[in-house]
């Protein structure tokens, strides 16, 4: 077993009813302004908007509203959010949303105490500190509510990038599954593959690591039965509830202890593709390229995708694992080739172009350029 | 799924090595001089405090020792340790030893804003501070390493009673497995049996919660395969390691999301046991206790021990459950009755009645005294 580090400060409170006590967290910390940072409006139509106000007033904390934060979240967008922060004192940040608009947050937090928000992305060795940020949570996916990590897209270069640091983990996170009963089917599945991905990045890095290992597989195993519930009857509680907290452990901190820093191979091109085709989410671009990149890459490693195969598909074949997996994908309507994506052949070498710029990645093996054509090959 | 509050800030460093890092761990925190508390004195035998002290003189922490904790930690030593850390104006506790040590630092460090320590466990309502707490722990067995919880017996009332808080959780907390390759096995047993039972208190509170439930599935199952491996092969590293972490898991706040808060009925009765018998190891108590207080509750909620029964078992019978923990426990030769602890029949009334003293118990049932009275007869 390797040595390893776990630190997650964030304080979740979940379940009905929690956004009331937004404003009584807020005060806790001696904050009489905060930055309320949300994305296209939709907490307008299910009531969560009016719940966090309600909560603020009563508490007494004065907010200035900054909207507009997109499914990939782009760096003009944080720029401007920084500035009217600023401008407006503003002494903390109120994410109300999904993981776009809290890894937007977490980099206008962290880019406060820099020249500019990229220079996180390029370099984020020097960072002392970051405002503090509440989240309220309306989306089960990326785990963002419950880690100190920021994906974002700087538009002008091209680079759909990550950074992290003890900073950036929310003081607070409010998980209220209720909220998530009336998502579009499509943003449930998502939220699913990008969860279960999560761990599968981490989980390939292991080997026989059992206490973290077996936590890894029983996370899956809810979240694949729980995505299947919800199939049946999107309104189930009890299973949105289930889901949403094993999807907020899955990028907790909690998968990653001992397993080497994980793969990240999947995520990697996945960003390669989202960063050239912006309307593909994140998700999707995983589900297509998992299966694809377990097959390129189990023969280096087969004691990890052989007790994969057992554990959470119920079989001792990998090829019959990986089909197993694909047809669960089908079977939740999420798209498993690159077509589905609006991806064509001739489009690979760009994205694994794209993909390469940060250089090679993976431990199992370590992937190169030509390695990520590969996989992309595998997913046409 | 019931709504839950998850908080637990304790940075873990695990792994081989790791307690050289503690000096640097403290400094980051500003601390130059700190109280370190310590038991009889093993860890001089196996290195652990040559590497602390090591660490310790290349940050410039100047520190002063207070030795002689005892297996069941008692108030009067509390008392004295807090009066010479206040003599001796150090700013924190660095524990370096099991759960006792732990437990008795955490006792200091929050009794350093009280009157007396003893009042934090008769009312810990007003606790509003703690000195910073850092530990390096070298038995895997209470979680004390991963929690606020203190357990302390006022020897004075033969009270063994608990209390936690916010600021009772370890600032840093450093498990290095190897230290614990020489521990005797009967404490290596007990500290497999010590963190199964804080699985299980927390499982039994649960009845379909697919998500917290399938994780402590997953921990006791590593915690018995690796106990077994330790039996084979008590310097297996992979087998401690694998042990330690589950165990500072079991009882880390991550094992009681949406678990109704457990029911804590057996180690309530262990208490009574430990506080009258004070040469039983609280491991012991809890071996003998739990199979008796399963076959008095199951059947008031058989759902649960049902599963408990399929998924930790492998059988459909809860009574055959019940035996194959019974003859696990054998095999690990730990206690299974009240006579091999040195408790007799006579005994029972006195030990109910200590357990009682803080009132009635349980959520699947609210267990009283005769219920008390009954579970240790099921004991003999």
């Amino acid at each position: 077993m390797e040595n390893f580090k776990f630190y997650n400060p964030t304080k979740i409170l979940f379940g009905k009813g929690t956004i009331n006590n937004i404003g009584e967290e807020i005060n806790n910390f001696g904050i009489k302004k905060i930055f309320l940072l949300a994305g296209s409006g939709s907490i307008k139509k299910n009531g969560v908007y009016d719940q966090t106000i309600s909560s603020l007033k009563i508490n007494n904390i004065e907010w200035v509203e900054f909207w507009g934060v997109q499914p990939n979240p782009i760096l003009s967008h944080a720029r401007e959010a920084l500035e009217v922060l600023r401008k407006n004192n503003c002494e903390a940040i109120l994410a109300v949303g999904g993981g776009s608009v809290i890894d937007e947050a977490k980099a206008i937090c962290a880019g406060y105490y820099k020249n500019d928000i990229w220079d996180l992305f390029e370099d984020d060795r020097e960072l002392t500190n970051a405002l503090p940020l509440f989240v309220i949570q309306t989306l089960s996916a990326t785990g963002s509510e419950m880690n100190s990590y920021s994906v974002l897209t700087n538009e002008f270069e091209k680079k759909k990038w990550a950074f992290g640091s003890r900073f950036t983990y929310p003081k607070v996170s409010i998980i209220d599954p209720e909220v998530q009963m009336t998502l579009p089917w499509r943003q449930t599945v998502n939220g699913g593959v990008d969860a279960i991905s999560h761990v599968f990045e981490n989980y390939f890095g292991g080997i026989d690591e059992e206490s973290t290992l077996s936590i890894n597989e029983a996370l899956v195993r809810t979240i694949i039965k729980t995505i299947d519930e919800l199939k049946l009857d999107e309104k189930n509680y009890k299973a949105r509830a289930n889901f949403a907290w094993s999807a907020a452990l899955a990028l907790s901190g909690l998968t990653s202890c001992s397993m080497r820093g994980g793969e990240w191979v999947v995520h990697r091109i996945e960003h390669g593709i989202s960063a050239l085709f912006p309307d593909v989410a994140h998700a999707e671009g995983l589900a297509v390229l998992f299966p694809a990149w377990i097959k390129y890459i189990y023969n280096y490693k087969p004691i990890i995708f052989k007790r994969w195969a057992q554990n959470i598909w119920n079989t001792d074949s990998i090829e019959d694992a990986i089909n197993k997996f694909i047809q669960k994908l089908s079977e939740w309507n999420a798209p498993t080739k690159l077509e589905h994506l609006g991806v064509k052949e001739n489009d690979i070498p760009d994205i694994a172009e794209n993909a390469f710029m940060q250089g090679e990645i993976g431990n199992i093996k370590s992937i190169n350029y030509d390695d990520m054509v590969n996989i992309l090959r595998l997913a046409l």
